[in-house]
């Protein structure tokens, strides 16, 4: 049997307890787990790559299969680069399925052998989003059930 | 018999025929409605607070159940301080439904006795939205179906 | 203030926590809540209605506001006989969305003053229906979590 | 490093090239992969478990991993016996998210440790299934893009 | 400029006022329009095929585009036999969309030039489908408002 | 009989593979196609509307039926000036559906005659938009699949 890697590409501005979760469920799955920050971004990030890749750090500390990357450009060239070829997304909602079926169609047209593999959060995550985690925190509100512990702090130190 | 309070929060940039017969329907049910202009927002709007409310109020006039404050911040952190917990909103397409369903799930995280009470307006009015008032005005296009005569004024004064 | 009264229509074949979560948010804007038996039906049903409003008599024993009924025919003719204009459903998920809009739409074409009204149950019971429950208990399944003790009874018993 | 192996069960009813090219991407990351034919049905199936059975060999013959089954009752009682938690799904479509996210849902209610893992099929097979392929049969039209040899000759041998 | 003609396939169990609105629409662009009652049906219609054909004579008298035909078995060996390479369909919502795409993909898949053009009805007939009329009926509900005088007429006639 | 013309508006920035396959369908039913760049945007654009008229031009070079054009403002009114009452759209996904009824909606409002036709691409195309021809081209990627060859050479002298 050969080692099981995937990638699990992401903005994680800031990694909530639904990222979390995906990364658990695909843990039982592949030996080895690269969860990778992308770097490039249309808006304006909440936190920096440095900040993101340090609260992904926290928060999977001692998680042996999990390594924590960064990475710009293009999804399929940086699975090139890294000799991956599976791809790990949590499906969420509808409109969750059509963006990431049409994420997924393209970077198989671009690259062949690509593989992505869907997991379902758990229910109480399903409306979780950073992006919900960065508007609660934006007007002082309490995020401590949505993002763990290490995130709430960098958030107030803000 | 409680009075029965209820809070219908949104942009209102503008009001449209779509939000008065929420307002409507709403009316059925409850003893009080407060209507709520979210003062923040991240992109421009195109009347300010003051000219929305505004609108609000001629729209409303006569309306003895209906109030219109404006609020700032969480809806949940505004809903505590008005001692309401219960919140109307209309439900026009499925992209609505899940948008929707987010804000609702997060507002219940946030604030457990929150209650969203879900409306569907009259089915002319499926596919209308303060937005698409604002792109139809701003090629000076005809917008008298979709919002009452006040708001039309407006929009020709500016 | 008038007393506001609904009717909670449905097949509740059985009745599930999903619906009674559903009954227990409707219990804080309603006075009065009328649970309807559906007692026509297309494919046979696996409890008789008498079972049926045997196990809503149980589930919501002591609940003051609920009254549990039958009826037969179309549910406007039924609103209007009752007085009643006001309808409650709960929204799962998108297809439960088209469907409750496609029969909330209809209803009103037949009896304009008619309001539906939809709830949002516990995400916990987003995929819970009566169907469900009933495929699980045919092969024997496990359906403590699904439905209240009194209906595992009623199911073993059979 | 462990064995992986994961259950793909389905009506089957026929195989078509959608169910092979869900197999196919499963290959890449199951060590071991087990078709389990559904034997229960509300509906008349088209081919006996027996026929299923045998098509799926046919259309499986040569692949290694690939080990062909037969299953009645509740899924998870047959994923425990088989000391089995990964189930394999392909998604299609909107309305396949929703019922694929209720029987996924379900499945983790009534056994805490089975994870459904999804993928997306080639987009020519979106619109691809059973149920058309039997629609097309019926009526004496041309299935040869839509399902392996083998299965041709069965359903003209009808 | 050749004659322009397509093809409208359906149970038309009975013909709606819906049916009729994607008729009208179709007669703008298409010189010729073939409706055509599909006579196969795995569950038992409310009307005979005779019946479907009289309602839609009536619903059309007078519009001098408009044939009436039946047809059983694939509806693209009707097309071929036809020589008529363009299938009219209404879209009212999102669970039409998928079907609709699915028979349209397979019809395409079966015969490489047939070209599906979908309408969208009135808003006000989103809802409305022949199934809709045949449950009103049913209870002996009010259907004026939803199908044809001639249709009323035959189903009170019942 | 008269000549049908249509009118296809969009940003086409810059045309697909998508779009050619929507014009080429259409062609199929309409005498003459109005492809029609739609010069005003709330976003930058990355091609100016005098390179996406150039990559058209070149793209449908041959064409007969197919006229080039730009417009401002309101498409009801670029409708009226042109005489022309019919509108192509291309459908992908259940995200495209609510979009374009939404405007198809609106449109109907505003000009009462007009129709909007929809058509399904390519099941191929069924993910790819101009947008996702951006987003790759930014990073350099190789779109060989998704758009002409003229707009490639485009793409690579910026």
């Amino acid at each position: 049997m050969k080692i099981k890697t995937a990638i699990y590409p992401g903005s994680f501005d800031p990694i909530t307890f639904g990222h979390l979760d995906i990364i658990r469920r695909a843990g039982k799955i592949f030996d080895r787990l690269i969860v990778s920050v992308f770097t490039h971004s249309a808006k304006k990030p909440m936190f920096t790559v440095e900040e993101r890749v340090d609260m992904l750090r926290s928060a999977l500390k001692g998680n042996k299969k999990v390594k924590i990357e960064r990475f710009e450009g293009l999804l399929v060239d940086y699975l090139r680069k890294k000799k991956v070829n599976v791809v790990i997304r949590g499906l969420r909602a509808i409109s969750d399925l059509e963006y990431e079926f049409q994420i997924a169609a393209i970077n198989r047209t671009l690259y062949g052998g690509v593989e992505t593999v869907f997991f379902m959060p758990r229910q109480r995550y399903t409306y979780l989003s950073s992006s919900v985690v960065r508007d609660i925190a934006h007007f002082g509100g309490d995020v401590s059930k949505l993002v763990p512990p290490y995130v709430i702090k960098k958030i107030k130190s803000r």
